[in-house]
């Protein structure tokens, strides 16, 4: 697969208008006028150039067909016309799938990761790229190796991650500081390289290709192993000026005894990480041998030491969350969990906590669950190499 | 003093040059296609109608007339053309001023309030307004009866205010719940009236006329009897998708058992605001009389048990700090303290509470303290007028 030449847009207003017709198509051009402000003879011109190196066709839709009159002409992007490549780095195994243009998953693989050196897992991230260009070349998807162009390769880590210098500054579940990862896979793969904290890759997704689509405001809160927020506020993803921000995870809302992974005292994943929980139920229960859905099991059958240990967990995580909502104001919380299976162990806790702490109207805000996979992160750092690609400073 | 005339300007683009002129000026045509992105002949269109109606000159500044060449012709807006009536409630006062367009201060009035009812605070707004316009009739002020239109009267409160209704939804200084203080206030003084909470006022100046100017994202905190946070990230004042936004006061940080003047158990104003230091101070020194200047004395002149709670105070504080910036990653925090004077004594408890929760680089966020008063509040009440006077909605 070819990599992707730079995109025929002039001007920044020819970038808001792909951005619209990417996020928002099949989208009319006088809709687009309408959304950005300018004329339909500036949206026209901006899309000429799209439409001919062919990312971007004008697909009268089967809804259309219906409307009496002149025709709309909606405009569409041609999904196979890019592709991305993206990958969830976890301690025990590297997660990478393939989306088109819209980040719709068309490939998934997955590697064992034998330890966290940044040895084996660049070895392993650049041989992943390999397998999962190949399964391009096989053509068992609606990519071809012939008419798709690859945007780049977007690696998504959990921790402290400076995007702009594609240096990882500390994972702690990595045992990871300062690894220029971007330079390092750029070097042995040879190919455009985005990286990136998980958290923020996903909430990217979200906001092109998801909740963010019909919100004007949301966060979504990662819950498993870590407990992650992405903030999406004033049009755009929340980045933090430091590179820090939604570590909701590491707000100081537990017993200040306890130590974090991070090194820091009384941080809500020292009670709420899927890792605090297990460790608790074992404590409590005096049953080393039990593994997470061990302890899943026994609160589910009413052990009132492993109820209590996800109760904490929920009542922690509540108030974390209206913590966030109190501070950030988003106009709804969608919760993803790794574990969304053990989410009624808690549900109502975390409900409770924050209806307890959420001032005045903050209340109000939606908190809906949903089922949450390895992919999911991994369609999350492509969605970043898309909005990459897209954004990179044209010419002007 | 007239009501001001709704501005011209004809499309989003108008409303754009003039806030770059407003807040960069004095600031060269030139300059502001180069940050806004439009074609010089549009600025140079948005500005005409301006220049006419006499909120825009061309004005050569000293430092122009030093560049060699063509003459840069940078533009400003003329700040005596539109005043702004700006005034801070508080249980036992009020604040008033009337800046110029640029929110500079040019009166200041303020007005005992003898009880915290919605009947006495409307007729003492009243009363206060009418003084304002009688200052700027006197003549005492750059601003002119002749020249100067009024813009509108902003007013605001402490708590959870519906901005876009104009709504008191509840403020437990005030002790007010879901009064309509807009409309009551409109049909009193017959002019256009905003209600706002006090520290999204504060940020509201900040980001126009403030630190905001060169920063791209900043946190305001302020500290007296209620702290509360401003925050503007992305480009624009976060104002909390259901009015509630920085609510840092009412983070869950203090122990469970202490309960709120909102009515929550464990919130940072628990054991953070000057009341909650104060009642800390007499119950542990046994000394009912002392008021909050005496507390401070105590604690000045070495009192352990004053200095305890003065401590105490700024643990939660740094943690509130450290929490906010983990979540948010302003690039910087200002901390806007009523009684900066007794900063001092916990300074260094809120920087090392704070170094010891941020999270990664969040530590590089800069603390800065600035002194604050009842005016500083009101200036920005006269700030969100300007605001909304420049942003309403134009014939588009
Ligand atoms: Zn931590
Ligand atoms: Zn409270």
């Amino acid at each position: 697969m070819r990599t992707a030449p730079r995109l025929p847009l002039a001007t920044p207003a020819a970038v808001e208008v792909l951005t619209r017709i990417l996020t928002q198509g099949p989208i009319a051009r006088v809709e687009i006028a309408r959304k950005t402000g300018l004329s339909q003879a500036a949206v026209t011109k901006a899309v000429a150039p799209l439409v001919e190196a062919g990312y971007v066709v004008d697909a009268p839709s089967a809804r259309d067909d219906t409307v009496i009159g002149r025709p709309v002409s909606p405009l569409s992007v041609v999904e196979s016309s890019v592709a991305a490549i993206g990958i969830k780095v976890t301690p025990g195994e590297l997660f990478g799938v393939v989306t088109d243009l819209r980040a719709n998953i068309r490939i998934a693989r997955s590697k064992t990761l034998p330890d966290t050196s940044p040895e084996t897992a660049l070895d392993l991230l650049a041989i992943l790229v390999g397998e999962l260009l190949a399964a391009v070349e096989t053509g068992d998807s609606p990519l071809s190796t012939g008419t798709t162009a690859l945007a780049g390769v977007g690696v998504s880590v959990s921790g402290d991650v400076d995007a702009t210098a594609g240096v990882v500054r500390h994972s702690a579940f990595m045992g990871w500081r300062d690894l220029p990862l971007g330079a390092l896979l750029h070097e042995r793969i040879n190919l455009p390289v985005v990286v990136t904290n998980d958290v923020r890759a996903l909430t990217v997704a979200e906001h092109w290709f998801g909740i963010g689509v019909n919100a004007n405001s949301f966060a979504i809160v990662t819950i498993g192993s870590g407990i992650g927020c992405g903030l999406y506020l004033n049009g755009d993803v929340v980045e933090g000026a430091h590179g820090v921000a939604g570590e909701i995870g590491h707000l100081p809302l537990a017993p200040e005894n306890l130590v974090c992974t991070c090194g820091r005292h009384g941080c809500v994943e020292t009670v709420a990480s899927s890792d605090a929980i297990l460790a608790r139920v074992r404590e409590d229960t005096g049953r080393a041998e039990l593994d997470l859905a061990g302890a899943i099991d026994l609160a589910h059958a009413g052990d009132e030491q492993a109820r209590a240990a996800f109760d904490r967990a929920g009542q922690v995580i509540g108030s974390a969350l209206a913590a966030m909502v109190n501070l950030a104001g988003p106009e709804l919380v969608v919760i993803a969990g790794e574990g969304v299976a053990d989410y009624d162990l808690y549900d109502h806790r975390i409900r409770a906590a924050f209806a307890q702490h959420a001032f005045g109207a903050a209340a109000d805000c939606e908190l809906t669950i949903r089922s949450h996979t390895f992919d999911d992160w991994a369609r999350g750092a492509a969605a970043t190499v898309i909005r990459s690609y897209i954004r990179t400073e044209p010419p002007f």
